[in-house]
């Protein structure tokens, strides 16, 4: 283990977070607020380790897998416990534990809070507010991918660290150089932020509003600044929101290619796959709440339509916004949500969740493997979009998809010693492992994790790191392997 | 496709189905009720159908993979559809769905019900009662194994019905010949049965009673014939059945061995997994029954273990009998016992679920496959019990997990729209698809599945087919490659 190089990458990842909280910094001198003080100090502290990091030159730079999970793993972890700090030494969270949960939740774009009341949410100083939605667009796309973007590092040791950043299956890069690929991918990250803050604007919104939405959005994070999320804002404001949840969960180098013109590559099978289950999940939704007699909503057919092309998008974009409390909605229409929640965004997005290519790799497989009973000698290959897809990656898939089920049921026994209903429990893992936000029950739309326990909080925060990593960087810090000469 | 030899085994399953249908006729002689002329005209047509599938010479006899997959689920099919009939013909279950969804529930050893009362269970006649009980000890050891061991067919031929139809990754055979194996594993199958209706006997258990309870036990069933299923028995009783159902959940391999003295070869790692999981689940559950107040139970410590060891040994069997309702219990413990659902039992046993062996395989997987991704070099074979498990086998087993998954979530998006809770469906979809009876809620130890709708029952009595037969039998039937020259 190159211990040398991690201590560096640390230092780097605090100074650049020194960089990330100027935003509230600034923000708190505009609206004036005490709470500059504790961004400060915390500022000074990130500063101050940073540098005796990177005290000192750094003679191996060799980095392979091993140090590139290690890596990853620790500067995430890193991050969130000083991005924590504000809100703790502020005293707008007084625990600290709670104060890491939700910077956790912030960077890893899952939007759970426990912040019980809609107080506790409009009171916060608009500077912590503005911290809180910024560390969704900080981990929407990755800050060590940010890094890569700004620091010239050797070629192969940033393919490792941008593999274990860097969501789905497998990475390709859009350019042979991988710095070129990071500065491309967070040039189009930023434009699309920026189209929405203008939308935002254009229907009214008040800038920090529009702002910390933007932010928000782009991330897939899914905090709002406003108790009741978005039921208050304009329809207007809400397709708007959608339209970009719904962007924001496409392989970003399907932009690349519409850039490029070539429009072929953009609709990729992962892409389409992804548009059909969204449209069906909207129409489905949709009948269902119409065709339901309830007592706690009665919508139109517009108002239907809306409302749920909204959840669809914030469930399976994973952002978590809400404009209505779908857990008063009927049973299928739930299940589908939650169906949604675990397949995710697509690979390569700001997304999380299992990502669609990985569903379609699985199915493939799948279907591949009952030909191979039928006809045991015929052998063929898998394919998507006319690439074969490596058994490599096939079994890659297969070993994400059992880490996933062994610490989700592991997770599930965990908090269900808190004692909570086994809905509740099931979807707040649901939630925190697939960087949603809400789930059902206590944990829904309208509900928070502020009741839960201090133990079950590590969990969640594990979980929502372990989910952000795709798993393996969080599951082989603890693998004595990785540690052993 | 070889419809000839299809048609001629299906002839076969018939016949064997009219001996079958003896035990419940002379039950209905000995209590003199009037089922007795329905059963007949089910035996009648029984012999009918299959005399007239027997007709003709089979000139190609040749079976391969495709045709054994087809033969294991049409034979459940049709085996099911005609076992239906004595509880419809004789008015005890009105609608024939219901009396299918009963008859597959007897033969994949589900044990779930759609008899909604106590009074239903306890009025029904004595010989349709000996019949449901049957079914469980019929579907337990599987009834082409059972023909196996009587016809003297092709060894390849049998082979790849006995693959099919046999529960587990991977089967062994215990001689070199099918014939003799399929007639030592119901040597061992009978034999255990008359052991544990003897020691009922000796607890007091009246004859009838010991006879469905022996039945429904070795099978891992769980159709109980009392209101209250074993709650009113003793505790003797109990424990007798406790320890019944742990020991037909356990690879049948195991007691061939032990006859032969080869004690190491007994305690194989599923065994001692499988054994390991069980006490480690009776522990905590006595803990966090015991350690959570309730105004429902009030147990001392012995009834805590008594009561906590049933349910798991139920659960995790896949039988479902209860002497308690664990709806009642603790969130930990419930979902402990949902995880028990799906792990189920060992391979080769009588018990239902994803098995012991292939959760093994699963967990060896991830782990072989984390050290690839941290010594991509290094490559090494995952071996079991000093055995190396093929590439093969790895294979397939995660195929089976990822069709169990798309079934499992089609199944729970299907019946949530009959509009019931998501616990309850989320269970119910468990306790078919495992083939374990009750779930929690509206399915759980006090419940049944009667106020589910016609096509949800459909959906429940594919599950319970799919689960039994360990889902690719079923699934193919539906692949065109199926049935495409």
């Amino acid at each position: 283990m190159n211990f040398a190089v991690i201590k560096r990458t640390l230092g780097w990842i605090l100074l650049f977070e020194v960089v990330f909280l100027l935003i509230p910094a600034v923000t708190a001198v505009v609206y004036w607020e005490k709470e500059f003080f504790s961004i400060l100090i915390t500022m000074l502290l990130c500063a101050a380790v940073g540098g005796l990091c990177l005290i000192g030159k750094t003679k191996n730079t060799s980095l392979y897998a091993k140090e590139g999970f290690v890596i990853v793993a620790l500067s995430w972890i890193f991050m969130s416990l000083f991005g924590a700090l504000p809100f703790w030494l502020s005293g707008a969270i007084p625990s600290y534990i709670d104060a890491l949960f939700e910077t956790v939740s912030g960077f890893t774009t899952t939007g759970a809070t426990i912040l019980a009341t809609g107080e506790a949410v409009e009171g916060m100083a608009k500077s912590l507010l503005m911290w809180r939605s910024f560390t969704h667009w900080v981990g929407g796309m990755g800050v060590l991918v940010l890094i890569m973007a700004f620091l010239p590092l050797s070629g192969a040791r940033n393919m490792n660290l941008m593999k274990a950043e860097s969501p789905g299956p497998s990475v390709s890069k859009l350019v042979p150089k991988v710095r070129t690929t990071a500065i491309i991918l967070y040039a189009i990250y930023s434009a699309m932020t920026v189209l929405q803050f203008i939308l935002l604007l254009c229907g009214g919104m008040p800038v920090f509003d529009a702002l910390n939405t933007a932010f928000a959005t782009a991330g897939t994070g899914g905090f709002a600044i406003r108790a009741d999320g978005f039921a208050g804002y304009s329809p207007y404001t809400q397709v708007v929101v959608t339209v970009f949840m719904l962007l924001f969960s496409i392989n970003f180098n399907s932009y690349y290619f519409l850039l490029k013109g070539k429009i072929k590559e953009v609709f990729t099978t992962e892409v389409k796959v992804f548009l059909g289950i969204v449209f069906a999940a909207i129409l489905m939704i949709t009948l269902n709440v119409l065709a339901t007699p309830s007592e706690v909503y009665d919508y139109n057919v517009g108002e239907a339509i809306r409302h749920s092309a909204f959840s669809v998008a914030s469930v399976i974009s994973t952002t978590g916004f809400s404009t209505e409390n779908f857990d008063l909605w009927p049973a299928f229409s739930k299940t589908m949500l939650v169906i949604l929640m675990f397949i995710g965004a697509c690979a390569g997005s700001t997304g999380g969740g299992m990502k669609v290519s990985r569903f379609l790799i699985l199915y493939k497989g799948v279907t591949h493997d009952m030909k191979r009973m039928l006809h045991p000698r015929q052998v063929k290959k898998i394919t998507i979009d006319k690439h074969v897809v490596e058994h490599e990656v096939v079994r890659s898939v297969n070993a994400y998809v059992v880490a996933y089920v062994f610490l989700f049921v592991a997770s599930l026994l965990l908090i269900s010693l808190d004692g909570q209903d086994l809905v509740t429990n099931f979807t707040a893992v649901v939630a925190t492992i697939n960087n949603i936000g809400p789930g059902l029950n206590k944990v829904g739309p309208a509900g928070n994790f502020a009741f839960f326990s201090i133990p079950s909080k590590l969990v969640f925060i594990f979980n929502m790191l372990a989910g952000r990593l795709e798993l393996f960087p969080m599951l082989l810090l603890f693998a004595p392997a990785t540690w052993r000469k």
